[in-house]
């Protein structure tokens, strides 16, 4: 790679990427929901004809990266396997429905004239993310779905394997007829590119979404001259209630906690009404030490099981992405969404029970971005949404709340038609 | 009006100010909206009822005002009439319908989960304006009717109306057993009251809108750390396509320039084909320069009548809010959409034609939050869209985009009602 001498260069390379970015999202708003998705079937396979070339791009990154964690080589390693990953990913993203030309609203006023409110592209979506590749093929593809222009700068360590996938995806591009910089990737890892970016691009930026941990998502929240959607942490809650069905409560929990202890969606708090501790309380405690989670409880959730150790403050307050579980007994629903409000971070809550009311209740009072009844908090997901694919979790109020898939990539304009009205 | 004596009184009562209306916004949102109707109508009454003391403070405002230019004074000054209208204006938005509970979207997934998406309140909506004490009224009551707590800072020069505004307003609040705080008025003219909000309010803030002109706009853009819902200039063409109607045309024009010129949605330019430009062009030439109106064209336009003079470069570019127009003939539709995406502000445009594929082609190339056909842009409002009210004509693309009424000012969570559903 040959990444300009200095950062003026870096400066002039990411206004022209941005202005690139900005023609070819006029042709991506004009182009058809069919060219799109042929683009995009092209995509999936020019990825799957291209994996030996990804896969030695990878090695390269790879042997680079011998100073990471074992976890962060993980999230950078491809194989045969997830190479194939990212192709079907990317051809499941071809089968989503097409978001853009939907009538959101139409109403006529009483002077005759019609309004119409209609689905149209975003424009350009800067897109900065950590060492995992499949990003590039993921956000690309959900962009161009959505008929934004993509400009995607991903971690420094697997640039090489980027730049592999993304060769593929150009020439895919051009293979339907869309212009190369539908989606384009930053060719440097000079950080001021990501200032760049963050500043907006002399305006080409319409919105910048950062994918990563916490430092990168603060940062791009707090350097951002250009509106961000952004993914902060899910300290996620299951509330066990007085009726709960102790055999679903005991299954959503476990699976809650543990399926996956890595994702935004995990359980990382339980809290159980009084009246059940010690009979279900009991159980879910000893499944999940059973599963090797480790509990931190409250003294009444202490005194269930000599191994659950003692929960601080701070224990409310964290999202451990982790076997590792924090738990308190509270005296209803009223005090379990009190510790909600106090502590959660509005992203994905549950309530189990069979008493309707009370879940209907928890449903309207509970302020998250996703709130379920009887069911796994591990469901905050696009794909379990049936959006197809998603570029994160957005934990903001503003545009998109909760999953964003293609539909939420885009924005809407408002058609009036008349016949010659004008205002008195 | 007692300041704080110095910066770091105002800090501290702007955070306990954010903290009251994040603890207001909480019983907002679970407050009826038959509460809330409640609470509008009262507020409408209190106005009235409060006319002699809000005459009274708007007298001393004016009094301390009298440097002002006339139309600043316009602006800031209230008599009967503009009181009475003043408390009609939160009785029209005490009559919108409700936005908040409404189901926007409902689906159930294979799995049996079902997922609706329903409209909740954003949270605790900052709004900073300047000399308009109306705003006071209409920004609050538009804010309760989306169940938002919201904290106005007005212009220092109507401190003293908004304050008797605000008055009469919390006085209904009380009434409707709300929350005093739901509705708040920055009591000083300290400008680190307008920073400290910039700054979220340690968090307590969940958006930000500028209501003035475009230096206090650019001033909350650049440097807001939340989220911001702007209006930016509204430069807006309506382009005369060889296949206008005459009549219809003539009328659109003179409205769309000069019914009011000083609103967002005033048109600035207008583009004619060079087909009718020497008999419908030159029609509207007369038309408007019989008006009063200033025309400024190209070399085609100016040969069409001796008082049209030079249209420079910077004519294309400038939202004149004034009796002036920029007129340029163009080859067709195709030259004058890109005329629109080069000089205009993506706020407002229309074509005007009998042809109805030319009228759809430019309808969906032309990437603006309105776009009309047959219709003044003048209709580019809150009202005339039926919206009842509106806080502002929104220029991004994030969020909202277009007039920003009750609706607008809500976000949305998602309920998903299982029956003991987990993730695989």
């Amino acid at each position: 790679m040959n990444a300009p001498a200095n950062i003026s260069d870096t400066a002039a390379l990411m206004t022209a990427m941005g202005a690139a970015a900005r023609q070819a999202a006029a042709a991506l708003a004009a182009s058809s929901a069919e060219t799109r998705t042929r683009a995009l079937v092209a995509m999936a396979e020019a990825i799957r004809a291209a994996a030996p070339d990804i896969l030695k791009a990878n090695a390269a990154d790879m042997a680079r990266a011998s100073d990471l964690s074992p976890a962060m080589r993980d999230r950078l390693m491809l194989d045969a396997k997830r190479v194939a990953g990212i192709a079907d990913g990317v051809a499941a993203i071809a089968a989503i429905p097409d978001p853009l030309g939907a009538v959101i609203a139409e109403w006529t006023q009483p002077n005759g004239l019609n309004f119409q409110r209609v689905r149209v592209p975003i424009g350009v979506i800067g897109i900065v993310y950590e060492s995992r590749p499949n990003v590039t093929a993921d956000a690309g593809a959900l962009c161009l779905r959505s008929g934004n222009a993509a400009i995607l700068r991903g971690g420094s360590e697997s640039l090489e394997s980027s730049r592999a996938l993304h060769a593929a995806m150009v020439s895919a591009l051009k293979a339907a007829g869309l212009p190369e910089s539908s989606i384009q990737l930053v060719p440097t890892t000079d950080r001021a590119a990501v200032g760049a970016m963050l500043t907006g691009l002399d305006g080409a930026l319409d919105v910048m979404i950062p994918r990563g941990g916490k430092s990168l998502v603060a940062r791009v929240q707090s350097e951002a001259r250009v509106p961000v959607l952004s993914h902060l942490e899910g300290l996620n809650t299951t509330y066990v209630h007085t009726k709960a069905d102790p055999a679903k409560a005991r299954a959503i929990v476990l699976n809650a906690k543990l399926r996956r202890t890595g994702v935004c969606g995990a359980t990382e708090t339980v809290l159980i009404d009084k009246a059940v501790l010690d009979t279900l309380g009991r159980d879910i405690v000893r499944d999940l030490l059973a599963a090797g989670c480790a509990v931190r409880g409250d003294a009444a959730v202490q005194a269930l099981d000599a191994r659950v150790t003692a929960a601080r403050e701070e224990d409310w307050r964290t999202e451990y992405l982790d076997a590792i579980v924090a738990m308190k007994a509270v005296e209803g629903a009223d005090e379990a969404i009190v510790h909600i409000a106090a502590h959660g971070t509005q992203h994905t809550d549950a309530i189990l029970t069979e008493d309707a009311s009370a879940a209907e209740d928890f449903l309207a009072r509970v302020d998250s971005a996703i709130v379920l009844w009887n069911a796994s908090t591990q469901f905050a997901d696009g794909g379990e949404f049936g959006f197809g694919a998603e570029i994160g979790i957005a934990t903001g109020k503003l545009h998109a709340r909760g999953p964003v898939g293609a539909a939420e990539l885009t924005t809407y304009k408002t058609k009036v038609r008349g016949s010659g009205q004008v205002r008195p």
